[in-house]
């Protein structure tokens, strides 16, 4: 399918929903968008780096923006092909993508082929499997690869955010408690020492636990300490010997990861835990020339982004980056996923206002 | 595998606990035991209902004796193949099942090939799936296809009781208990309400429970209540809206199966509970003729039994029943499973004198 980059952003948002891709199977979306970055774009050097497509100027600008988008989405659930309702200033887009993040992608791709001239270096990412477990995530392995590509003064993740600026993200720490006992009958029950009884001290302190709400550069940050999965048993006449509890922290940016895991090792002081998953959070870095920059462009407040998102690994390259898109990012992964047509527009004008 | 009946009961205990047989199993070793009470015990009539194997004699005896043991065993923990270590006296058999119940199955097959004219008429019904929810018992099957079978005198179950009569048993109850929350994303927690956060109070009740302690007919009966299974999560970064705890409630036969499901209500008043498995306990009826007798002829105290064992289904069918096997009950479900081979041959040699 040919893609034309020259077309309004909503319509050219409508035809790569249309393009499944799911994460994983990019292939297809990622072929489309090589082809037509390469033929409708040609003051850009573009890339190619397995289902990630770059691009990007060399100008000489004194400073470089980069706007990264995943081409992936979550699996479908029955939310295909694309719905179109409404018209002009309530028209709305339905189907898989539409908010997470194909309307992100589509104000990027217009940017990429019409602002030929921009006021900052630009380079664009399109990439692969960020709807999956960080270890496949395209943006790490581009950071192996072409690690200059991702180099830049200020990143624009096109995530949805009611197409407001949202600055910094919090960070998410996964542990697995575990308590031990002794295996028993539990008709002499005496003899063995209940692993799952042993559950109610730490699902007690969880309970009584008052997250931290941060404020940073003016943004309120949430914090939040929250078991995601309980498990424990034997048999249904067995003193089980374990149970397992796996907890999820999300961490305001001014507690670094290892300040997070001290955090909650604290509050599950003595019990043994491990590390299922950590990954930074990010600074709001809204005092950053480049980022006030865009804030002014956008005229409206900036709010915290709540939600980790790869705004992260651009932070831990030393950037600022902020989240902007189209969207309600409550919608995504759900069924209903829908994005307002006046949502995208309103982003491609802000960025286009930004680069001109 | 072919099984020698004429075997020393040692031997044959080996031979069996090394035919694994986990509930539902079963076959291979039903299989086994059919055809060699139809090849080795040609004095008895033999049949088969699923992966049950009942023989009987019908020599119009004025009494019968019922002996019953089920093939089944709870998963492998590994503890197979069959070790033996020691010799003679204090030779020591270790394996799944060698406790519950082999070492009684090898007993009563041994009895049911070479004891040919009994004193009494006797049945012996080797069945499946005691070790799981009451609802796929073997003996309830029975009960229903085949219910003249387990009529008698008196019932023996060959449960492990230390080669002691153990009289009477406790009842068991199953109840899940289920919390209900509200599902959100982990990064907006204050969204949702964490249904495994809730499990922490009625993980506290059951922590601070002080069990019952019951004499009935100078034998004593300790309760125990028990979580067995904890279970919850959605996802690693949602907040789950359900979460459930299984309950096992063991019983002093001096409570109704209603009286302990009140009681357990009690305990976790306000929750929501279903009842996954009820059965009641059996009094231990040492008065009855046929009870004493065998009593007599295993020269020692009975004790209480603690465990809930199929005495209480024979007991509700109006027959006074007891547990009699070798074998440690402490040791049944744990890993270290282990019997002397001295108390299979004192069972053996009692129960011979008390049909001979």
């Amino acid at each position: 399918m040919e893609l034309d980059l020259g077309a309004d952003p909503v319509d050219l948002t409508a035809a790569i929903v249309d393009i499944r891709s799911e994460s994983g199977e990019e292939k297809p979306l990622a072929d489309a968008v090589e082809h037509a970055l390469r033929t409708q774009a040609p003051h850009l050097e573009v890339v190619r780096d397995g289902n990630a497509v770059l691009a990007r100027t060399s100008l000489g600008r004194s400073s470089r923006v980069v706007f990264a988008g995943h081409l992936d989405t979550v699996p479908m659930n029955d939310n295909l092909p694309l719905r179109r309702t409404g018209s002009g200033t309530t028209e709305v887009l339905h189907g898989l993508g539409a908010v997470d993040m194909k309307g992100g992608d589509a104000v990027f791709l217009s940017l990429a082929a019409t602002v030929t001239e921009p006021r900052h270096d630009v380079t664009f990412v399109f990439y692969d499997c960020e709807e999956v477990e960080a270890s496949r995530n395209g943006l790490g392995r581009i950071e192996r690869n072409l690690p200059d590509w991702l180099r830049g003064d200020l990143a624009v993740v096109g995530e949805p955010s009611n197409a407001v600026i949202e600055a910094g993200c919090q960070g998410t720490l996964r542990v697995e408690l575990r308590c031990d006992g002794k295996r028993a009958h539990t008709a002499r029950a005496w003899m063995g020492v209940n692993a799952i009884h042993a559950l109610g001290e730490p699902l007690r302190r969880l309970a009584e636990y008052q997250p931290r709400v941060v404020d940073i550069d003016g943004l309120t940050y949430r914090e939040g300490l929250q078991a995601v999965r309980v498990g424990g048993g034997v048999a249904g006449n067995v003193v089980p010997d374990e149970a397992t509890l796996a907890v999820n922290y999300r961490f305001a940016p001014d507690r670094s990861p290892d300040e997070a895991l001290v955090h909650v090792r604290e509050v599950f002081g003595g019990y043994e835990l491990s590390v299922a998953d950590l990954s930074g959070g990010a600074l709001p870095g809204l005092s950053e020339p480049a980022t006030a920059e865009l804030v002014r462009a956008s005229g409206g407040d900036p709010v915290a982004k709540l939600g980790w998102t790869d705004v992260a690994r651009f932070a831990a390259l030393g950037m600022p980056a902020v989240n902007f898109g189209p969207g309600d990012p409550t919608l995504a992964h759900t069924k209903e996923e829908h994005v307002a047509a006046a949502e995208i527009g309103r982003v491609a004008e802000v960025l286009r206002a930004f680069l001109s």
